[in-house]
């Protein structure tokens, strides 16, 4: 195996419904423009509340690709 | 928009089912004695286990709201 | 109440579902080999990205048990 | 001199001017309930962004003050 | 065990004898006021010197408490 | 409100006369190439001394600005 | 002197009466079972507390040791 | 000197020799495609292993380039 | 460019006015006994408060400068 | 791919030459007693200096490898 | 009162007694040839151990004091 | 052995060459006017590059050296 380079982008993905689904959201709206999305990692977890009650999560993370070397 | 004001309070929420649960719960109990809660940040997650299983998790949350001023 | 003495080690779960059942994946494999297991405490959360979606969570957790004295 | 106790607690203050101005705002809304008022720390600035160009800043604060005690 | 919650708050400990002791003030401060106080974490230990010497100690707390629901 | 996402990138700004002017023209420059900007968050502050007086302010900023989808 | 490598295990111990003590139970009762402990390094300091007065104290300990090699 | 901006990429160069080899990997990558390079931060320092071995070194690092104004 | 090295000192600079006047305070009073001063970092940002305002901004420092090797 | 469990451990690695040798002997010495060792994470960097000169070099590493499960 | 400056040193007190005298043997050291010191923060606690027991303790202090100014 | 006394100062070491020879360069140049040194700690590590490719390493570091008593 060559010696890979690898950039990462800092993502912010957002979900009425839980953790899981704002980060599935921030991997596929990158997905749609990064080819070669290998790992996320979650930096910050947090939300708004609208009338006393979460009214959606916000999750930042870092995603890792490969860059292509020719 | 003038200048406003928010302050911060750390609370602990505790659930058996889910880390958002636990969120959840955290921002209705302040709800009720906090008006205009408008954002939380997780500080932390954890939890307890019983008989080698998690029995509920428990999250440090920030809750930042806008103090009301005349 | 005598004083007692706990030990933390560091593991990580892995699941293709959830947050939680990373957790729990984590838990229960490391009650095979260790009694007493009373907290855990959330390090780093992160993830594998497989064809532009989440392939599984990766949850890093300290587990605290409670050592045995003679 | 005898042992004080002090709280300390977490305020925003936001300005469309200047870091300055939103340290004065959030110290003198917070002096309006809290007496003995004695220091802050700067946990974090941040701010909006309107139109390309700085909307205004929010400065978190820690702020102590004594508990008088009988 | 019902979904508990807490709140934490931070509070400022002094002693000129030991850490300890100024831990011992600040926890024994914040439980006139503060009912089911259940733990404390020391966030910073940090004093003033007069004349050469330790003149007393400053212990940062944070204390956690029940939250009693009806 | 559909669940956005947004992105975050890291910028430092520089100024010979102030911390904020060092953020704006970071927020302004940036501007140029990058719609929807929102919000900032300081990272860093840090600076040049020349002749034993400060020569300019760096200001290590995150910018966060909405993905537009289709 | 050879290469040596050590190896960090992470312990909590408890104490009604000091931190020292604390530290001192977590290091007596890991050496019963560890040879050639070298150091300890305070990662976390906290207690519990009971009807508002420390309870006990709780000091999390990293402790190095040396690995015998053959 | 007119008020610089720059801009700040977090990229991985991974060697399967030395450290600095993996950032000068890292450097040489992202100098194709970016210009003005001017500094980096080593943020991360990790690698993998093969049979009981280092495969190769993982160096997370941010690069540094002055933006171009007109 | 032979291998440079540099010291760097920790200076609390205090000031009435800004946290900007604060830094100027600290970079010049150091280099009254300092020479080759050529950088500062920003590490903490904190004051007093007197009768409900903020009395004086005091910015924790690090400067660094290039040790001179004969 | 079945659900991995992974434990990580914390290792110092020595060198008299150079950084990469202390975390290769760190991570050869745990090979011995660890199967599946898959990656390190380097934690801290340290040494001795001994007759104003560094004597050898302390790597404080984490180590991942994979437990096996029936 | 005029705007002060302080310089923060960084020194390590160790006793084989307790944690208090250790900052009290590294401040008594230091107003040896330092006037105006006025306060100490705790930066880390650690110590030695020899046959299984705490041989001392070493706690890395900053040390605030005031310079003066013609 | 009595109860030693350390103070930790901050040097920046560079080379052209290696992170290793960094650190030497910082090692030696303190040596000169600092006697007792005894152990380094490595806080940064960072570089310049020119022309796409890595120009020199710097290195943070504290060094720990005992003071003289009398």
């Amino acid at each position: 195996m060559a010696d890979n380079v690898y950039k990462k982008v800092e993502i912010v993905g957002t979900s009425s419904s839980s953790i899981e689904d704002a980060i599935q959201t921030a991997v596929r709206t990158a997905a749609k423009s990064l080819k070669n999305l290998d790992w996320f990692e979650v930096v910050e977890t947090r939300g708004h509340i609208e009338n006393g009650s979460v009214a959606h999560y916000q999750v930042v993370l870092k995603l890792g690709f490969r860059i292509e070397q020719d």
